[in-house]
């Protein structure tokens, strides 16, 4: 006898009490009784107030043990739809839900929110298919068969323990690697305990706001410059104060020192994004200087400076003088690969002995496995040796860009950048608007990003596209260029 | 002849510039004149508006190609050390930085760096070796090998394009499962569209933060209650307001609802953290209710609720009614493990759209492999498996706790929780201090948690202890409680 086909002289709450349970193994039984009653609460037909069969009744009624009754009760009164006292049980009464017109506004987002909404919409990262992307390494270049072995023996010989969070500043066999590593090639002093494991640059940078600012404290950044810095800085709802460039990088002078004091500078020296200015080292001595004096951290953000293509590597600002209020900012985003999430922060001494215990609150650790495979790849020399095999290989991509450039832009334009990294900067002229340049480049697969996408205040020198040459096959250069070059032509006409 | 072995009719300077170069081929000559110049500069060797030597004549004294000295040249001058002029080139006037005495107070830390290192500070979770620690699920049960077996084939079978950012809110194949499993398991109503994957829980609630409040919103919590939950909040310099729990669960009244109207509600309804109090109907419904009236946005914070051991599993108070105003944030670190660093949170539909561009610029992305893998470890049955067989290990360990507190421990106490989880809160009369039981059991190996410890305002019951027995053996549970039954007499004394 189902539900439906019910007596006419049971009332309808007795037959949505006693309609017969599917058979089935205790367990079945005692959960569809649980829900048949919650279901039933919920929706009114056993009225608040009203008591409930005595356990016994009912489960003779059900042909079921008395315990699976008594479970389901239970499990009821434990999670407050029904309540229990000396005589039974009771439906609980339950308060309902207003109505949804009854809402109050509660979708407005963050001021942080909207100000990161605001931020001018990039090609999706995810989509790797297209053509020139700036900041994206040569994926099929990986060295992912050494890689994988390295990830399975860090699984494999790991301990149980590695399997709990860990250190939160990173496993100290990484964090180890990565102090002689930057001090081999960039010249950072710094002991591995100043060294922080974070997930890419971008966590860094959040940190670096967190532990540094208040909200309402002011920001100078490079204008252009790159956007995830801004990012991190509306999160921590700083007053952000675009600084510009000259062919010497970021160009304050006392002028601006005299202004509302910057909290934090943040600066990509060894090779400005996206400009690719190089700060000189007149500039670096004077940013220290003023930075020292006036109570403020310079973030300093070598993000691609492994790939260095024309003379000596230039060393970090971090160990340019000693003690200097600098925070070096790396990642491995772009020398292994941008999903490996791996980046670090060099904090100053000072800094982290009154951080730590904040630092701690805000890391989890984590990730043991990727990072010791990590830790090992570098010590084994395969990093060095693959970082020394893409060093050629964009050397010769970008050589190929810049000869393509010549064939076939006809229109003046100026190059800025290509003492290192995975892209040049092209300026044009402002009669042949980026944005719409770039829009028409998407629709043949390819993805310059328009230089003015970059800057917070545009200055009409801000108009031109930024093309990187990582992740694009050589000899796919010259017909890209050539057809970007038609059009920029038909943008300008 | 040497540096300091120099005819003394030469000048110092010459000497210096002139001192032989370790013989070796042309790149190591350019990079060791390089570096001496360089380092001549900011000793002070070579004075500014000197001018150096011509090319062709210090090549001849070095006897090095002409080349070598005018890349070195070149080179210094790129980076400011050098200018040149039509006349040749003379070393830069730099800026001296200034001494370490005139060095503003910079090392201040911000407000929420400050709040956080006030936290009291737990025993450190990287401590895995101590018996009796909260919130650490067994290590040793974890099947590794087969996870092992999954990441490795996710490494293998993943497409270069993998190793890209990926998609910011996870991959897609991870979204679909965790929404599948929520709604099996939980009652969580979902698209996969509003899952997002994030680093363990934390991030989940730093996200929630962010896009939520603004600092100086007041936000309540749970007290006793989840540390990280504090930190996320005080990281978005919000107003705490601690709330207290009874038997129901969180106990908030229409007193508290006409005094400041929070903007965030942080709840463990399944499983309160650390007292195991159930959310009643009752209040779950209220609590739903009235955030919907006052625009406030509530987070279920469902961590442990895989793990139920009595009666039914309470089903998620996102999925209560239609439309709740609730952001739902679970993990896999007890789950699966910690440093896994993998958890979600669930987005009401609505907020979704006006939060996802923000979203996009908070996120990275990334750990494709480890997302593939875990997504593959749901899909293959061999997560539910492994679920099954904890909570059989987490209930024997439960029963095997109960036993031997039963038995050793002889002060009056009450248990609490136990419905579900991997810990149980016995409170102890407040002659008996938890902090120093706490620091007592230590000494002895374990690292059980003092209740007062996760209130931020305790009070008088707020006395005991949190045991865990996840990451505890079961037959080292009756020595280890009999141990620690002495301390607590010991402290009372």
């Amino acid at each position: 006898m189902s539900f439906t086909q019910s007596v006419s002289t049971h009332s309808a709450r007795q037959d949505f009490l006693e309609a017969p349970l599917d058979r089935a193994h205790a367990e079945s039984l005692q959960r569809q009784l649980y829900q048949r009653l919650k279901e039933g609460i919920l929706k009114g037909q056993l009225a608040a107030g009203s008591r409930l069969p005595g356990s016994r009744a009912l489960a003779e009624t059900l042909s079921v043990s008395r315990n699976t009754v008594t479970i389901a009760y239970e499990h009821l009164i434990s999670e407050g739809y029904v309540r229990a006292d000396r005589k039974g049980s009771t439906v609980a009464a339950l308060m309902r839900p207003v109505q949804r017109e009854a809402q109050a506004e509660n979708n407005a987002p963050s001021r942080v929110a909207l100000r990161l909404s605001r931020i001018r919409s990039s090609p999706a990262r995810s989509d790797t298919s297209t053509a020139l992307r700036p900041g994206v390494p040569s994926l099929s270049h990986f060295p992912l068969a050494v890689w994988r072995r390295m990830l399975d023996r860090a699984v494999r010989e790991a301990s149980p323990a590695e399997l709990n969070y860990g250190d939160p500043f990173g496993q100290a066999e990484l964090r180890a690697a990565i102090a002689a590593h930057v001090a081999r090639t960039r010249g950072v002093h710094c002991e591995p305990s100043q060294v922080i494991v974070t997930e890419g640059a971008q966590e860094a940078l959040m940190l670096c706001v967190r532990l540094l600012t208040n909200p309402g404290d002011t920001a100078w950044v490079e204008d252009p410059g790159y956007r995830g810095a801004k990012a991190a800085m509306h999160a921590g709802d700083l007053r952000i104060v675009p600084k510009r460039m000259d062919e010497e990088g970021l160009h304050v002078g006392a002028a601006d020192w005299r202004s509302r004091t910057p909290r934090l500078i943040y600066t990509t020296p060894s090779h400005q994004y996206p400009t690719g200015a190089v700060m000189s080292v007149a500039r670096r001595l004077a940013l220290i200087s003023d930075a020292r004096k006036h109570g403020t951290w310079i973030i300093e953000d070598d993000y691609d400076s492994e790939f260095r293509h024309s003379g000596e590597p230039i060393g970090a600002m971090q160990g340019l003088v000693a003690d200097a209020p600098v925070l070096y900012v790396g990642t491995f985003s772009k020398t292994m690969f941008a999903s490996l999430r791996l980046g670090f922060l060099v904090m100053p001494p000072r800094l982290l002995v009154s951080a730590q215990d904040a630092l701690r609150e805000m890391l989890r650790g984590g990730h043991s496995h990727e990072q010791l495979a990590m830790a090992g790849f570098i010590e084994s020399g395969q990093f060095a040796r693959h970082l020394g095999r893409m060093r050629r290989l964009y050397r010769e991509r970008q050589h190929a860009l810049r000869g393509a450039l010549t064939r076939h832009l006809r229109v003046p334009h100026i190059i800025e950048g290509g003492q290192g990294g995975l892209h040049l900067a092209v300026r044009l002229p402002r009669d042949f608007p980026d944005a719409r340049i770039a829009e028409a480049a998407r629709q043949y697969g390819m993805a310059p990003m328009p230089l003015s996408s970059f800057a917070m205040a545009p200055a009409l020198e801000d108009n031109g596209l930024v093309l990187g040459y990582g992740n694009t096959a050589t000899e796919l250069l010259d017909p890209l260029v050539k057809r970007l070059s038609q059009l920029v032509l038909t943008a300008g006409g």
